[in-house]
């Protein structure tokens, strides 16, 4: 049995528009590099974290307090020595330290031959979601793990659902170089919608996963809409309204906010597609002049690899 | 071309559980029965209508209405003589007026060379249910004509998408021989909702929609839950809780309201479990002593039909 592995952790988008707090998916050119390596010694050590200056020790790090939710349930007595490259930045919105998290998991399940389920490597890297945002959610760590689209359809129990994703998908995400605080971006949720808003909410859903399943590009496009988060939380991204424009005009099927921002993303049609909106978005904050980094990416349908 | 022609029109169930307002399906064992027949004199009359005691008048019943609506529409210089023959019980929550329009409509389609689309016959049969119901709802009428489950994602534009029905489904309906009033059902419901309750409702029609293309039985019966609207309308039906205990104990995969109630509808995997699940309903209604009528039936995959 080998006592080394390499992988590579894909960053991910949650709460894609109508999915709020449900859906999410896994990105291909985007994401983390961890080597994790058994080790006689219990306990898990962070040996190595290059490209964020995150703390290293293991308690104050996703892919520690994950790893040792996995021991805790383990058997294995020995431990595990994990360096992380980190690729995405922390506080982008695209799950970065989900990438962190099930990295560690899931390379330590490899390396102990597979004795957990993908859903029971959620639930420990739900433990590095709770220590990065004080909520153990699911929605970054199931498309990392999945691949995919993933819906999370219920956490008491948890309940994860794969969605196929079409060939041609694309996605591109830009993340302009701003902070916007998970913390802030969830207090200025209101705690009730309407009722009306809500049946728009789940009739869209329904389109965006049926359109899923049968490769329907343009109901994709028609269902990707948020009548009740995006409209109060795009306020906190400066330019979010124009870039959206322009990546329709672009010929996006539909753009939103990934995860808690601010990172903004579209889904199109084809590589080219995606590519010109990724021209078109880059522009709008050229003009405005804030700092940003952008991704185009394939779907990633098997989610964390090794490498 | 043919100048008469004999439908069947199904029942169907509207409000699916978490799919309030947005997901209903057809039903194969029970419906009406229409003639329609081409005239060389204007307009639409009802020549003949037993089983029920509903007007007769033109502008007065909804198949009448909803005729109109697609004559305005048609560059067809006669009319149409129809003959409705009810099975369905007007207020029983399964459809009824539905079945009546779309049943026009359809059959007028179909002796004119089928100028309208489906969708365009929809908007035609909800002027029928505008006339039932003051509200011109499409939940029934879209699986009544393209059968098997249907989602009405937005009704600005409308966009109604067809979801497959796995071959095993078999829906029970039991209908107590009570009075809701529709606009009754409607005013009891609150008009926002709690932001935690939405994203339950959505992560459920997301899993259950997932569930009908996968043929996940399991999935289909995790997801057909409703936070939202059954808590609520269920108290109008007296019995509801205890059904729907003794239709789960039964093997049902899920029960809930059918369209504003009253009958109370149960989904299962399979013939023999949907037959269980009508006796252990049955018992509830005897004990309590109310009068009920009860159905068994496999889904509908083709919606209205010529007979």
């Amino acid at each position: 049995m080998k006592n080394e592995i390499k992988v590579f952790c894909p960053a991910t988008i949650a709460n894609i528009s109508c999915g709020f707090d449900v859906l999410g998916l896994a990105l291909d050119a985007v994401g983390d590099e961890m080597v994790v390596r058994k080790t006689a010694q219990k306990g898990i050590r962070i040996v190595q974290l290059t490209g964020q200056d995150l703390p290293m020790e293991t308690h104050q790090n996703v892919a520690g307090v994950a790893g040792l939710a996995l021991l805790a349930e383990s058997d294995y007595d020995g431990g595990f020595d994990i360096e992380i490259y980190k690729k995405i930045k922390a506080g982008s919105g695209i799950g970065s330290s989900a990438a962190s998290s099930t990295g560690a998991v899931w390379a330590m399940n490899q390396l102990l031959n597979k004795p957990f389920s993908n859903l029971e490597l959620v639930k420990f890297a739900m433990e590095g979601e709770r220590l990065a945002s004080g909520v153990a959610h699911a929605d970054n760590v199931a498309p990392a793990l999945f691949g995919g689209f993933t819906l999370v359809r219920s956490y008491e129990p948890l309940d994860i659902v794969k969605i196929p994703n079409p060939e041609e998908l694309y996605a591109t995400v830009i993340h302009p170089q701003i902070e916007v605080k998970t913390s802030d971006s969830r207090r200025i949720l209101k705690t009730t919608i309407s009722l009306e808003d809500g049946i728009k909410q789940w009739g869209n859903v329904g389109g965006l996963i049926a359109g899923l399943f049968t490769n329907d590009y343009e109901l994709i496009g028609r269902s990707l809409v948020d009548h009740i988060v995006e409209p109060i939380r795009s306020i906190l991204i400066p330019g979010f309204d124009k870039v959206k424009e322009e990546a329709i005009n672009a010929g996006a099927l539909g753009c939103g906010i990934s995860g808690s921002g601010p990172s903004i993303f579209a889904l199109s049609k084809g590589a080219q597609t995606a590519q010109e909106v990724a021209d078109a978005m880059r522009k709008v904050y050229q003009k405005i002049g804030i700092e940003y980094d952008i991704h185009v990416s394939k779907i990633n349908a098997e989610g964390i690899r090794e490498i």
